[in-house]
């Protein structure tokens, strides 16, 4: 899989560099490119106890990303799923640690526990006060001595740095940090494996499985399940979590994406974590958010804490950091009742025997123009323009009983109401706009060819369409245009506009606009057709509602 | 590609859950399930201009993850890539529109067009001011007449939403969202389509290709171009936006993430937007963040806009929302001077006969053991424990008149030095642990077995082995527990400490734990014989130095 990188050996560097460009000035990194890549808060000033954390790249934004007020004083980054030198933690511990000491966070893997821990003895040798905690919050394997450190790091990010933050000293950082590692409890599941630059991708998942219990280096997990869907992959996951809860504690879960899943299933997830077995344990939640991914891998990991009145104070305390998705609680679905006005108020019905006539005569110009529609539709459409609109003309007939005959203002937005109900698709809702906005201009005073071209304007200015590209508009246009000379004058008007569609090459809208030239070279649009008969026909007929 | 989602025509809707139950109390939804999925802020009042958008889903976190205080006021949610309907809509305005009036702000599709068009007419039928802008931010086909809304509609989201927030009144919010969307310009790419649930995922996009100008809906992009590297990638972005931007204006740039691209890759392309030839016309970025997504698409896309004084006012206004990634400065590396002290100091060396004979006879013992040792190593390990110690020695011995050899406090911290400087691997970092925090104590005032044995502790701390684990602690734990009764005795628990490590079959530290217990059965543990190779040598020659 090709990835957005340049090359392999700058991929963390540029990596580092994008995220200190794109901080406004809030980071620095120390200048020892390419070995030591340390990325630091510019606004440090060694008075309070510094955190410092790191590890392998590849977990972003772990852990750069919350370099920050409130969080860690520096990262340490290593390449790609590798630990940095010890060299590059020493150079971070005696950058930022002052009179107040330094505690050093660490994922429990071999490489970072060695590196960070001679690190330490070494800036110790200077005289600095500097303790380490190693987190091992991975439950995924019961039974080895050694857990891993995987997301639940974040809970001690977190707890330690708003500690540090308000002053506390090194003892009492680090006692608390020790505190929540004991409490972080994190296990993780995938749908596929994650893209290492430079390695092929490893297709070890098959279809219809899953991953329970990996790590964040693209290791095998523990098992591979059956995998259905969502709800049920959250059920493990909270299943393995409960067996390692308190009973009665309260638990705070932080939802990570492992950085390949979509927005979309993170909050589905998010849904099922509040269902599962131990949703009702958990009075809040830290994301959905990618916090410790695994490059793109499409997984999520769950990690609970249980913390005391002061570990809540810590993870609700504000940092501007935009990687930390904060504390919410986790409750209940909201819901508002839905507003009055969802159904319309129909107009009160009303009979007017010439209204009726005209109204009759007009939808039967469509019923009878069916077959002709769909002929001249089937050429440069799907071939339904004449059913649409023969459908709406019956049901619109059908209405008549319920229509205010009577007054024409409410009539306009009455057939807008029939039409988009009953007629599918673009030229339904196309049309209701027409009435109802022509209703409204009627209301408002406007003459009925005023009003007519106000819903004209409007229906252009929604649905996009302009004269000449190859819609209904380009009869309907002059038609109107020309109605103040008498029907007959519309009539031809309209004829002429629907004519002139059939050398409109280029369709800018309706479906037509998916053509080429030469597929609609000659072809008259339907809905100008339809417009066009319409006019000829109450032409022939002289009604006198009109104009 | 399998999901993480359960029935597709739930998933909306348990999305839109997901995320009000996650959000603190913060959002509330609309009582119209199935169909009317409107998500709004649970502390609208109607005092000010209500802005609402929406559109299809699968863009998450657009558009309801955009609800709250500055931003949207109510989102619509259809189904995934499908407009919501007018009911939907109109639901929505009816729900937070006051006095004020409301804002439709709308991406450039059909669908949207229209069923957010009728709706706005619907609501007006009510005597509600409604206005309705159309974003179509996207120049991937600039001859189309319909440029589709992508990215570029959260600057809309977040300027109109500042200044609604504010109290700014409905024609004025509407006239600044008109003037942001004719100055948004936005293009992206792809190297993978987005996987649609229910539906196969479409292998188009080749490897070496990438896709320039797609669409936020899985579409095709305009053209398929050879991809290389992030670099090259932006350098194309960034050349189609600078043809449409305005020379001499500094701009603001979006960063979006389209889904499915890992936040390592996400800050490379920061990297290369800030060095692209646009880069030093950029005075700000929004990102890198997924803000408008096309579900998992592997992608990115830039859009760009040049705000006056009240946008850039509007642009940096906190809102509470965690998926607004805010604005930045885009700046330059600051980079900081690396601190002193990464070079160790060296002590002063100096001669001692007595312990250059003894250290001497310790090198020797490991020179000697090299290929018994590499043997051993072989049927557990890798082999190379005897050459690695070997390794060590001769270095240590072609050390010897650089070290404190008279000062012996001094000469723990260096042997360390030169150990891990000489040793590879987890063993020389391990050892040199050792050596420096044994020299700690000493200089503190241990004696040499306290002070070794604080040396052990912290290995052990770090290294993460215990007793029984298979290491060379199972014969050096005893032979410094016996030290005080004579080399000899010290000698003899370290033997049968080593050869303990032959029952010992289940290894819970270093490399011969990933094996099983038929493999270790009856091996001794190659560092254990070392270490009690080691001390029966030291008592066959009864030095004075020890104990």
């Amino acid at each position: 899989m090709t990835q957005f990188v340049n090359k392999k050996e700058d991929i963390v560097a540029e990596a580092v560099d994008g995220l200190i460009r794109a901080s406004g000035g809030a980071l620095s990194r120390l200048d020892g490119y390419p070995h030591i890549r340390v990325v630091l808060r510019s606004d440090w000033d060694k008075s309070a106890v510094a955190l410092v954390s790191g590890g392998g790249s590849g977990h972003e934004p772990a852990h750069a990303g919350f370099v920050g007020e409130g969080m860690l004083t520096a990262a340490v980054c290593g390449d790609v799923f590798a630990s940095p030198s010890v060299d590059a933690v020493l150079a971070g511990i005696l950058a930022v640690t002052g009179p107040a000491g330094c505690l050093l966070i660490v994922k429990n893997y071999t490489g970072d526990r060695l590196n960070f821990g001679l690190a330490a003895e070494r800036a110790r040798a200077f005289g600095l006060k500097v303790s380490m905690v190693v987190v091992d919050d991975d439950i995924a394997l019961p039974d080895l001595p050694q857990a891993r450190g995987v997301a639940g790091t974040l809970f001690v990010h977190k707890i330690a740095g708003a500690l540090a933050q308000s002053g506390a000293d090194l003892e009492t950082v680090t006692a608390a940090a020790e505190r929540v590692i004991a409490g972080t409890r994190s296990i993780g599941m995938s749908l596929d494996t994650c893209t290492v630059p430079g390695t092929p991708k490893e297709q070890r998942i098959l279809p219809g499985k899953a991953e329970l219990g990996l790590g964040i280096h693209g290791e095998a997990g523990v098992e591979q399940v059956s995998y259905s869907d969502a709800q049920t992959a959250m059920q493990m996951v909270s299943k393995r979590l409960s067996e390692q809860m308190e009973p009665g504690r309260p638990y705070v879960a932080l939802l990570n994406n492992l950085g390949g899943t979509s927005v979309l299933e993170m909050q589905i997830l998010a849904y099922e974590l509040a269902k599962s077995p131990i949703g009702e344990r958990l009075t809040h939640v830290i994301g959905p958010s990618p916090m410790m991914t695994s490059l793109d891998m499409r997984g999520f990991s769950v990690s609970v804490y249980a913390p005391d009145a002061e570990g809540i104070e810590a993870l609700s305390a504000t940092t501007p950091l935009v990687a930390w998705p904060g504390l919410s609680t986790l409750g209940e679905v909201r819901v508002v009742a839905l507003p009055d006005g969802l159904r319309p108020i129909r107009p009160v019905p009303s009979d007017h025997p010439q209204t009726r006539a005209f109204l009759t005569r007009c939808c039967e110009v469509f019923i009878e123009a069916e077959a002709d529609l769909n002929l001249l539709d089937a050429r440069t459409g799907d071939g339904d323009t004449g059913s649409t609109l023969a459908g709406a003309a019956r049901a619109l007939l059908s209405a008549m009983d319920r229509l205010p005959l009577a007054d024409h203002t409410q009539l306009y937005r009455a057939i807008g109401l029939e039409l988009s109900e009953t007629m599918g698709g673009s030229s339904g809702v196309l049309l209701a706009i027409f009435f109802a906005a022509a209703g409204d201009a009627a209301s408002s005073g406007h003459s009925q060819r005023e009003a007519l071209k106000v819903g004209l304007a409007r229906m252009q200015e929604i649905g996009g369409a302009r004269e000449g590209d190859r819609t209904m508009i380009d009869a309907l246009l002059p038609a109107l245009d020309n109605l103040p000379e008498g029907l007959t004058q519309a009539a031809r008007a309209a004829r002429e506009g629907a004519n002139r569609t059939a050398d409109m090459t280029t369709a800018n809208a309706g479906r037509s606009s998916y053509l080429n030239a030469e597929q609609l070279k000659g072809q008259v649009d339907p809905g100008a057709e339809a417009v066009a008969r319409l006019f000829e026909r109450l032409a022939d007929c002289r009604s006198k509602d009109f104009a």
